[in-house]
């Protein structure tokens, strides 16, 4: 049985696990007060060109997006996000748990447009009603989204140049950052981390156990975070875990060259798929395949095949995603191509 | 340098690095769907003599805290809990930010009382203010307790009759299970199961890199507990890793003989500081030794051992505990005694 | 200056005052448990016809919406509204302050279609990550609705019956709710009491001081709902202000009285309107009436009449509310005519 | 029958009736932006000698409490308050809903230790834990306590400078304010405005029908205050009801003088409870007596007196709670004597 159907499906990047096996019985501090952590969190400021970034790492992408947006928005604020950002739906209500309201904005293939942002902010300040109303406290946008696209460089500046107009913070969703970056010609990690206020990036999905680096880059840290990731059940006893795996994600380039070798196999199915004729569902560059199949081969492929269905398209075709990953190899392209 | 000063200073038992290891490219669904997670439920439930059980693997003690009691809890509920238990004291507030007050109860040793408990109960319910007040919705105690102390059997079933009677679950938080366990004869964790209504296996203090196993023992599950979990962010999405290190932990006996190796080693050490003349400042069985110190004693001590600052005794001395765990060896405890 | 912006302009109708005064100096208990509550609730009991119905008064209308869906909600669920609805708009995030997401859906005229509501419901259950959703747990309407506009009894039924489909209790806001009976023949409240799981009767809007009825219909009254009240900041002292005024609204017809004297002279400014040539934005037959006009008139009519804003219509014109209420009277609405 | 049970048995002082009487029929805008209200504020401001004050009139107490703790507390923030206090026992878990924690410290009589105090927030920040801890982040106080006991000036002053010292506001609830400024003869409600950085002034207790004044007293109103008040479902939509009635309490000294109107009455009873040789569980000077009666006493009291049930004093005697209010009259007082 060939898997691609998600990007977390395997364990981690061997090299990954080597250093948490290197360093499994030395004695640390906990709660991320460690030798690790600290050398994670240089690496990726000197990566990111950001020396005065505050990083913190936690375990997973809802609990990070639920503790940084509840730190960092005042009781009577919301989180502006596209009506299918990953906060909006399927986080199983943890921003309204923590008590704040997610405002949507119509997305197109997942990505929020600036103009229709500029005009919900402003449209909110000109209401005489706004004090009855939440108010848009935070930009929530994923790179790439959950559809796979990515914003092109002057749209991040658009969005990013609103929030500064606004002085609203900018918070990239980075879960799946490396098959965004690994896409896109024209920005680097050192970008996303100018061009926002708050960012993570994702290891759960490329090529970690587990793990986000959240990364502050405007001096701008909640106060007392600590306290508040442990509130949110979020400050992981053997923080140290967090940083030995950042650590080796950032050694020798590991994280963007997994995040271009997913992007390269891909696209060699991508053209395979285009040669065989199939209808995409949505053109992304990325990692993440949507593509169109009749049922009826359906029937015959997920006896060889686990894929992700992704919603029904009419009533003989089925939308299904096809998703590359660190662990994916050309083995499994040429195998897959093969059952295609 | 050696080190003593907590039970999560290492990574995790060998065994559960060799499965981590060997599962590491195995690729499964997420969010504890997986093959591992399943087995691991198993061993347990056959472990604890509850076929019924129904187990849910997450990541840390708090979080697990935070998810069990606020989904077991009505609005109109707060947990009663000893003025020393960790949901009381040492959890940033996790519990009243998931909107429930802490109700606390005197402690003894770290423990609470059953005659005390039934006083507090009734006391509410024949209070004519008790519709203004919040009501006791369960029972919260840890097994050791915060200051390693157990409760007897006759304790524990003292405290869960009292629950039945006034139809109060009993959450038992057994962060570190194996350690009380260890040090007692007469109980099991099938007791465990039996006397309470929801209990936790701690895997983070006890050879697993993280993890907790959530037991609901009676049918009770709250419902869409997935939901609920993913709601307080405890979701992992490579759930699987779970799954295996606590199919490790309950293979071969590895959780109770790490158990039983933690405890072996503290009375080695009490024995020894007996010997040397060292005041307790309490007397307790498990992996914790809390021990009085003279702060000359301490200035020498701390260029060679890493322990832990309990709290100030007077002016001249200093409560400290010497923690031992799973990873801890005979070596390392011939040389504490050298140098105590 | 003439004044129809809204409905919540003056005091209460001089019967409430009446009852107000004489009973001033009365001593009572507390908290609603006085002897004007309990005549108030029987009476209305008696008028929709649901002697099992359970009652309780708050204050307002924001806190009414928020303490009836946080106790009838569980965790893990959220409230439909209409996109447009109060408590999706203008409640400054009060339902998210408790926790609980608002699935909004399309509003047509302020109103849901009870189709795209069972779509929205069918399609939640039928998607595969639906326990990584927050779950569908009541459906909330306002009757009339934001925009004055009344639902059919059919459009009532079929709401009704797809909430009875998936067991889901039906709330409806009746913050106006006299004056949407006024407005309709063949709907009274007791048909309100039998359709929906909860409703409240406003109170505030209608001639009371303030005050609010939430009729709990089917024997459903969350458990230790004064708890709750109280817990939300919504239990009253003086609760026998509530049973008073209440009392005086539903004796001799009073609230049904008023919600047909609103109704009749926004009928007369209507036909005036429609005469004079003016444009409607919304067709609507209740005590609020959405008019278009140009700037040009507005800026001479804002010297004579205060009126509510609603929306820019474009560049030139602008949608103004006129609201009739209990307190308008024939003298009003004679000048009123005279001015436009 | 009599009625000394509570201080909230009746509606409103004739003058604030009959303030509302004549601005009945008035039509103002709503939430509070009317001419009452401004007129209110003014009169207040003058009052407490403070023209910066910021003044909010809310509807109730626990309303208020929450309203005020949670827009004043950052997320990792707690309130300090009597084990006693309103806030930690009889609101229903109000604060711990808003997901802020109470810290309890021990009562004297209802009242806080300025030594204690100062002590608990010493210990928190010197310990090595607390940032796994919630930060002290205000103080709370009522005055008069729940005890009907008062503070000395001398109290408040070294309460106040300890809050100061450690810049953590200090937060006094006046629900009784005007009972105690009676009681006390070197302490004027400007000395409270003075020593707190936020009180309210309890007209519910004192001769409305209800409204509590919150007044922020060193330009530090929370920002958007409205909106979190109307989150708090606390905006009164006919705001001016709150205005009419301050406007009335603080017109020709009618607040101060219900106080000591109500004091002295007390005082006339207290003396003639001594004579008779009864025991006084608490020696407080304001409107609440708590004395100790045998049960048998009781039985027969209680076809005549409506009293408050205090608490069990042993297995024959019992604390009851005679309570004077702005309500109470001479020949009440002379017909309780009678009785007692």
């Amino acid at each position: 049985m060939l898997y691609f159907s998600c990007d977390y499906a395997e364990g981690c990047h061997p090299k990954v696990l080597e250093a948490l096996t290197k360093s499994n019985m030395v004695s640390t501090p906990g709660y991320g007060e460690d030798i690790y952590c600290q050398s994670a969190k240089e690496k990726i400021k000197e990566y990111i060109k950001c020396p005065d970034a505050d990083i913190y790492f936690l375990v997973g992408g809802t609990q990070t997006n639920q503790t940084v947006i509840d730190s960092m928005l005042s009781n009577y604020e919301g989180v502006v996000a596209a009506e299918t950002g990953h906060v909006a739906v399927h986080e199983a209500g943890a921003i309204e748990y923590s008590g704040h309201k997610v405002i949507t904005i119509p997305n197109h293939d997942g990505k929020i447009d600036a103009g229709e942002l500029k005009q919900l902010i402003a449209d909110h300040y000109s209401d005489g009603s706004c004090e009855h109303m939440v108010h848009p406290g935070m930009v929530y946008i994923s790179y790439p989204t959950e559809y796979g696209t990515i914003y092109t460089r002057k749209e991040l500046e658009d969005i990013s140049s609103i929030c500064k107009e606004y002085d609203i913070p900018l918070f990239i969703d980075g879960a799946r950052l490396a098959y965004g970056l690994a896409a896109q010609n024209d920005l680097t990690m050192a970008d996303i981390a100018a061009l926002s206020d708050v960012f993570y990036i994702g290891g759960t999905k490329v090529g970690a156990l587990f793990g986000e680096a959240v990364v502050f880059t405007k001096g701008n840290t909640p106060k007392h975070i600590i306290t508040q990731i442990k509130q949110h059940g979020a400050l992981l006893a053997k923080g140290r875990l967090l940083g030995v795996q950042f650590d080796a994600l950032f050694t020798d380039d590991l994280y963007m060259n997994m995040g271009k070798s997913a992007v390269e196999h891909a696209n060699t199915i991508r053209e395979y798929l285009k040669e065989k004729g199939y209808t995409f569902y949505i053109d992304n560059p990325t990692n993440q395949i949507f593509v169109v199949m009749s049922n009826k081969e359906l029937d015959v492929l997920k006896t060889k095949l686990e894929y992700g269905f992704w919603e029904k398209y009419d009533n003989t075709h089925t939308v299904i995603r096809i998703a590359t990953s660190w662990a994916t190899n050309s083995d499994q392209v040429e195998e897959l191509k093969k059952i295609l």
